[in-house]
C-alpha cells in the first residue's frame, strides 16, 4: 500500500505532485542512490493516476538528473558521478545476509493480502468473519482495568499464560507443567529459535512432503536441509522413516499430524503409535506441530504424539492463530525442560519476549472459557465452509480435478487433472482477481496442487471465485 | 520461579510430595534422562523448604533408581542401562546450534528479575511507579470499542502506527515516510533482524566501547566480530573510525550517540558533524540506536544522525521500552526503503510481525499524545532520581569511586577507584540482596565499572541500596 496518493483535486498538477514526492524520496535518502523505481505501471496502479502521468513525472525528475535509464532496463535512483554511487550506503546489504528471502510468490502474497478486492482462495486464517471481536473486545475491557502487565516479563513468558496454557494441553492429553512451556510470538518464531539454538548447520530434518515448512525459510537460512517423505491418507508412512533416517543422519523428524497443512490429511492412531516406536528405536527426536489440532470437525483427532511421549523425545508447538486471532501473535511450544530453557535463552537474544499485553489477553482468554466456547463455534462455522466448498467443487470442478474430504483444519488439497505451470497460474488468477497458494510453495517439485482455504473467503466469495477460478483453469489448459 | 510449592498444611509429608512432582517431571519427560537436578539449595529455596526435606525426597527417589549421582558430582535423571540415554532426546542439542547462550550473568539476571525482594541497581527499564498505568488502561478501554485488529498484519507493520510513529521522527528532525518504517517486535528484533539479513558471516562492526551491544550476542553468534572504539565525554572520538575500519573493514558502526548505554555519554553537534563526514568519506553505512533520545534531563541532545542524512547512510532504531512501556514490545527501524523491505521480509518468516494489539495500542497512544504528556512527566520524575542517585553517591562513594552526572537517559556508570573480580562482586551483592549490572557485561575486559540506573529502584530503594552496596564494596575491597 502506497503510503501517499496524490490530491485530486488541488491546484497543483498531479505530475508535479508525484515529482515533488519522488524528490522527496530521493532527498531524504528513503530512495538512496541505485534503488530501482517501481515500474510505471504499478506506480501509476498505486498512485491512482493514468500510467501517462506517471511518464510525465518521470520525466521531470530525469531532466533534472535525480533519475536514470538502467542498463538492465527500468529506471534508478542516478548515482553520483563517480559511477561509485552506493558507497557507504546500506542498499550494498540487501542481498547479503545469511538469510533467503521468502519465496517470490510468498511476498507477493503477504504483500497483496492487504489489497482490497482480490478474493483470497488459500488464505491460512479465520476470515474477518470468524474472528471474535466481540468476544476479543470483552477480554480488552478486562485488561483495561488493569492492572496493566507493562515491564519485560519472565524468559519462559507469563506465568499466569503459561498456567492456561498448560491446562489446556492438559485436555488434549499432554502432560506439561508451565516450567516446561515457552510462550512464543507465534508458533512460526519457534522454528528459528530451533534453527538457532538446537541445530547445528549441515543437520537435516525429515518431515512430510509437501509440509508447511518449505514456504518458510527458518531451517534453509540456518543451513539444514529438509528431506521430504511420501505421505497417504492415513498421514506419513512410517516405513519411510528408517532408510531416510538413515540416508540423512536426520537430526529430527517434523510432523503435522492433525489436519495438515497443506494436505488436511489426518495421521490415525496406528501410525501415531508406529510413528513414537520407529522414532524411539531410531533416537530420532519428533517436532509435532499441532497448529489445527483443535480444529475437527467430524471427530477429534487421534492423541497428540506428544501425549504419548514418556522420555522427553517431542517438542510440542501450539498456537491462538488458527482460532482465536493471528494478530495477538501467541504460540508456545512444550517439552523436556533443559531444552525449554535454552529456547526461552534464545528468544530473550531474539525479541525478549513476546507482548506482555497479548500474553495477559490470551490468558484471559484461556481461563474465562472463551476460547473453548469460540472454537465451539468456529467449528461449526468451518464445517459449513467446508461443505459449501466441497460442493462448489462438484459443480465447478468435476473433471478438472480431484480433491480429498478435509475432516479438520482449514484446507483442501486440490489436485489437477494435468499438471500446470504453477507460477503462471498464480498471475492468470490474480488477473481474474483471484489470490491463490500454489502446491509448488509447499513441494517445490509440485505442478498440479493446489491449497484452497475454506477458513477466509466469505460464502459469497467462495461461491464466485472457484467458479472463476475453474474458467481460469480451463482456459489457462487451452493455452498450455 | 517455581511453577509449584508444596502444600505445607496438607497430610501428606513435605519429601514424599517433592518426591511425587520431581517424579512427574520424570514420567513426563519434562525431565528426560540425563537432566541435571538444581542443586539442593537452590530446590529448598525455591519450594520454600528446608535442605534436609530435600535431601529425603531425593533419597527415595535414589532408591527407587530414577536418580543418580553424576561423575562431575550433582545429581542427574537416570539414563536407561545400556549407557545410551538420551538417544533421541531433544537433550543432545541443548548445546549445539549456532547462536550464542547468553551471557551466565545476563541469563542469572534475567532470571532474578523476577525474584521478589531484591533491590534492582542497574535495571535498564522505567520502575513500577514511573509506567503509565492508568493512560495504558484508558488506551486499553478505546481499544477495546473496536474493531479489534485481530488478523495478520502487513509485512511493514500497521500503517496507522507507521504513520504516528513517521510523525514522531519528524519531531525529532527525521523524515521518514511509514514506507521507509518497519515496526519491530522491540528495538532488540533489529540486530537480530540486521544480522540475519544484510550482514555476510565474517564482516565486523565498530562501535563504542563499552556499549549496550556487547551485553547481546545477535551479532556475534551470527558469526560477526565487533570492534570496540575509545569514547571520552564527548562521545565516539571520531578519529579513532577511520584506522579501526581500515583495519577491520568494517561493515558498520554502531551508535547510541544520546545517553548512551551504558555510560549516560551523549555525542556532542560537532562529534555528530564529524562522524557524518568520516563515514561518508569512509563509506561506512551507521546504524544509529535512538532508545533513549528522547529521555532528556537537563536540555534535549543534538539532533539524530539520521536527521542529518541525505543519502540514505544511516538506519535508525527507535522503540517505546524506555518510557512507555517495555511489555509492549513496540521497536521500529527507519532506513532506506529497500533495507526496510529486506528486513520486512525477514521478520515476516521470523514471527509474522509485532503483536497487532500492542501496534494498536501504540497507534493510539502516539496519536493522542499521551506518549509526549508521559515523556514530559517521566523526565521531570528521572531528573528527581538522577539528582537522589547523585547525592547518594556523594555521602556513600567518596573514595570510593567517580562518576559522570548524565544529562539524560537511565545510567550512571561508576567507576571504582580499585579494579575488582566483577563477577564476585555480583554475587557478593546478591547475597546482599542487591542486583547489579556489572560493567564487564557491556566491556568484557573490564573490572572497574558498574552500570546503575536510577530509572528502576524506587527512592526508598535506592536509598537503601547505594548505602548497601557501598558496604559491599568495601568490605569486599578488603577480601581482594
Ligand atoms: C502448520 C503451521 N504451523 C505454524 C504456523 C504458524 O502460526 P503462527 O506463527 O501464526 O502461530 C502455521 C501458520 O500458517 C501453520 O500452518
Ligand atoms: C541501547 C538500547 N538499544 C535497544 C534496546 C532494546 O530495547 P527494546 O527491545 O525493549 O525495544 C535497549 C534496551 O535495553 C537498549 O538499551
Amino acid at each position: 500500500m502506497p503510503d501517499w496518493t496524490p490530491d485530486l483535486s488541488g491546484p497543483v498538477p498531479l505530475y508535479r505532485q508525484i515529482a515533488a514526492y519522488i524528490r522527496g524520496k530521493i532527498g531524504s535518502g528513503s530512495w538512496p542512490p541505485g534503488t530501482k523505481l517501481p515500474p510505471q505501471r504499478t506506480l501509476a496502479r498505486e498512485l491512482g493516476v493514468n500510467r501517462s502521468t506517471v511518464v510525465a513525472a518521470l520525466g521531470l525528475l530525469a531532466e533534472s538528473g535525480l533519475i536514470e535509464g538502467r542498463h538492465g532496463g527500468g529506471t534508478a535512483v542516478t548515482r553520483p558521478g563517480n559511477g561509485e554511487g552506493g558507497r557507504g550506503s546500506w542498499l550494498a546489504y540487501v542481498e547479503e545476509g545469511r538469510h533467503y528471502p521468502n519465496l517470490p510468490a510468498i511476498q507477493a502474497i503477504n504483500r497483496l493480502e492487504f489489497s482490497p478486492g482480490l478474493i483470497r482462495l488459500g488464505t491460512g486464517e479465520p476470515g474477518p468473519d470468524l474472528l471474535p471481536g466481540t468476544e476479543m473486545a470483552a477480554v480488552m475491557a478486562e485488561l483495561a482495568q488493569g492492572p496493566l502487565p507493562l515491564p519485560y516479563e519472565e524468559p519462559l513468558g507469563s506465568l499466569r499464560l503459561r498456567r492456561a496454557v498448560s491446562a489446556e494441553l492438559a485436555r488434549s492429553g499432554i502432560n506439561a507443567g508451565p516450567s516446561s512451556i515457552l510462550i512464543l510470538s507465534g508458533a512460526l518464531q519457534g522454528f528459528q529459535l530451533i534453527s538457532l539454538g538446537l541445530l547445528p548447520k549441515g543437520s537435516s530434518i525429515v518431515l512430510e512432503k509437501p509440509s508447511y515448512l518449505y514456504s518458510i525459510h527458518a531451517f534453509q537460512s540456518a543451513g539444514v536441509r529438509l528431506h521430504g517423505l511420501a505421505m497417504d491418507d492415513r498421514g506419513l508412512i512410517p516405513e519411510e522413516l528408517e532408510p531416510a533416517a538413515a540416508r540423512t543422519g536426520a537430526a529430527l523428524l517434523y510432523t503435522i499430524p492433525s489436519f495438515h497443512n497443506p494436505t488436511g490429511i489426518v495421521m490415525d492412531l496406528e501410525r501415531r503409535q508406529q510413528l513414537m516406536e520407529k522414532t524411539d528405536a531410531l533416537g530420532l527426536p519428533v517436532l509435532e506441530d499441532g497448529a489445527y489440532q483443535e480444529l475437527w470437525l467430524d471427530a477429534p483427532p487421534p492423541p497428540p504424539l506428544k501425549a504419548m511421549d514418556r522420555s522427553g523425545r517431542v517438542l510440542h508447538l501450539g498456537t491462538l492463530s488458527k482460532s482465536a486471532s493471528p494478530g495477538l501473535r501467541i504460540g508456545w511450544i512444550a517439552g523436556p525442560e533443559p531444552v525449554i530453557q535454552r529456547l526461552a535463552d534464545i528468544k530473550m537474544q531474539t525479541d525478549y519476549g513476546a507482548s506482555s499485553l497479548s500474553q495477559q489477553a490470551a490468558a484471559i482468554w484461556l481461563e474465562k472459557g472463551l476460547h473453548d466456547r469460540h472454537t465451539e463455534t468456529l467449528r461449526m462455522k468451518l464445517r459449513e465452509r467446508r461443505d459449501l466448498l466441497l460442493a462448489l467443487l462438484e459443480r465447478h470442478f468435476a473433471g478438472l480435478a480431484s480433491w480429498n474430504r478435509p475432516s479438520g483444519g482449514f484446507y483442501v488439497w486440490l489436485r489437477l487433472k494435468h499438471p500446470l505451470p504453477l507460477p503462471k497460474l498464480f498471475h492468470a488468477a490474480l488477473a481474474e482477481g483471484l489470490l491463490l497458494n500454489t502446491g509448488d510453495l509447499y513441494d517445490r517439485s509440485d505442478s498440479r496442487h493446489l491449497r484452497l482455504s475454506f477458513s477466509y473467503a466469505s460464502p459469497a466469495e467462495l461461491e464466485r471465485g472457484i467458479a472463476r477460478l475453474a474458467e481460469v483453469i480451463r482456459q489457462f489448459g487451452g493455452q498450455v
